[in-house]
């Protein structure tokens, strides 16, 4: 089940990068925002709607609609997972679900609660549609493949080697931008990371690795012991506040232990399957521009008027990668 | 007005720790949480109550109280604005002042919005008590005085030879942990860093460093970009969920336009000058135990039964320092 991946596909980038550091010190600063703001429309990359899953909650207290808008990873990372959400979204399994779960400093978890059933005493669950993968743990990982008789240079067997070809090494591993997705690397492999507004699947314990039916989004402090633990398959791109903001859960674990706590979900579909004019569009920053380097040094050393001291490096979940909203066709 | 601190004072711990990870993987792996529930009374360290502040927000929608506990920096760190925030709090400067400003995924930072005086047409601010002391920028570093003639241990101008004596490098400096804080290191200084919760006095531009009258804590991924920016005072160690679940501002910066949608706070008063008895009191979990270094490295290699990858390092704000609450006296 591994995937390939070239590693000329990849962008290779430094999280600070000092050369691009002395060459603005000569100019002005802009900050990040204006970096971005004065990049081409080339550099923008556009996203598919059906790589868009759009959840609609229940209205809020007054009256206002809150959609949160999730970007689905794009190949090799994690497809089998989200092969599962596709369907799920298809079917309308979501519907008339709830988020569940509120965790200070963690995550936000939705999916179905189940349901107390007087009669049998039991708590049942709602059906899931046909079809569904059981995906291995090794898809938590992709391998990545040599080509051209060359060895990988994301091998971070060796740290020293890694610094010496721009990327940067942190607690867990190598981290960099490829595909518009920050990332982890190591062994010639590459995962998804768990920053502020990942995606992820819940499970339970290994080796059950979690269909998909279940999904939680961070809400704090990058939880990165879950990487490679847990399948990563999405981030938040817009309506994040509407689950971040959420009454924090009093169970273990955050769960809402009052049942009429839990906010209902409407619906949740995937953005090709929506019945909307415009349908909601969306772009990223190719993480492969120049722009992208430019803005990410900027983050990593701060000279906007506010500034006095350059960092000199970034956490890579420091430095979000940059989505708009566009205007549909 | 550099202060002193004797390096032998700091608990040095690597953030990753490998022989400790070998000698639990011949036994059983309890979780973080099990490692701190089980140490001795003796490597707890009671919180003098006059270095707590306490917040006391007026009642949710529901009628509930909303208090939020603040634990002010020991020295040598950030002394200067404590002290104003000593005398605030004295002065009841706070009560009446609201919360402002609230970022996802950045702060949320209250003190005194103003008063629009309808006569004179102007902003009118509330008179800050007499006798607050104007910062330095310097004091946003601790500078170490090497003892007994060795240089300092904790100079990280080589990163390879940190490593080798225990420390560990991020993007921002080296990380460790010291009189019970994550600090940042590096050129014979050490300075607080801006982990989720950490509460930090909100400034205009340089050469301002502000009072301590406008303060901010992180409800996010660590903004360790501000460290050695702006002044890090203290940490919540009770009640951050009333702040990080707030809904966020609409206007610039996650300030709220709508002046209604302030939360007002009704008081904030030292720990000591709270009429309450028994009054709040709190422990920290000693960061120059073994038990402390045990905790780090289970955090930094998750081994308890729902991991089935370690990640073999953590980041620093990925290691809480445990806070309990104990019966007062």
């Amino acid at each position: 089940m591994n995937k390939l991946l070239s590693i000329a596909s990849l962008a290779a980038l430094a999280v600070s990068a000092p050369a691009l550091a002395q060459e603005t010190e000569k100019t002005e600063f802009p900050s990040p925002n204006a970096i971005v703001d004065a990049a081409p429309a080339s550099d923008w990359v556009k996203m598919a709607p059906s790589d868009l899953l759009v959840m609609d909650l229940a209205p809020g207290a007054e009256g206002n609609a809150r959609r949160v808008v999730i970007q689905l990873m794009p190949e090799p990372f994690s497809q089998g997972w989200i092969r599962n959400i596709r369907k799920l979204a298809e079917a309308k399994f979501w519907d008339g679900t709830s988020i569940n779960r509120v965790q200070d400093n963690y995550v936000v978890q939705w999916g179905d609660a189940g349901y107390d059933n007087p009669e049998s005493g039991e708590t049942e669950q709602k059906a899931l549609p046909d079809g569904l993968e059981t995906v291995p743990e090794s898809e938590y990982l992709s391998k990545l493949t040599p080509i051209d008789g060359e060895s990988s240079n994301i091998d971070n067997s060796d740290p020293a080697s890694d610094a010496k070809e721009g990327y940067r090494d942190d607690a867990y591993g190598t981290a960099l931008f490829g595909l518009g997705w920050p990332l982890g690397s190591g062994n010639n492999s590459l995962w998804p990371i768990h920053c502020y507004g990942a995606v992820g699947v819940g499970r339970n314990y290994s080796p059950d690795t979690g269909s998909g039916a279940e999904l939680y989004t961070v809400i704090g402090h990058a939880p990165r012991h879950l990487d490679r633990n847990i399948a990563v398959v999405g981030r938040i791109i817009e309506g994040i506040e509407y689950l971040s903001s959420l009454p924090r859960g009093k169970g273990q674990l955050g769960f809402y232990e009052d049942a009429s706590k839990r906010v209902p979900i409407s619906s949740i579909r995937l953005g090709d399957a929506l019945d909307e004019d415009p349908a909601p569009a969306f772009e990223y920053l190719n993480t492969e521009s120049k722009v992208f380097a430019k803005y990410a040094d900027a983050r990593a050393n701060r000279r906007d008027p506010f500034f006095i001291k350059p960092a000199g490096g970034a956490d890579i979940c420091n430095i979000p990668v940059p989505v708009r909203r566009v205007s549909g066709e």
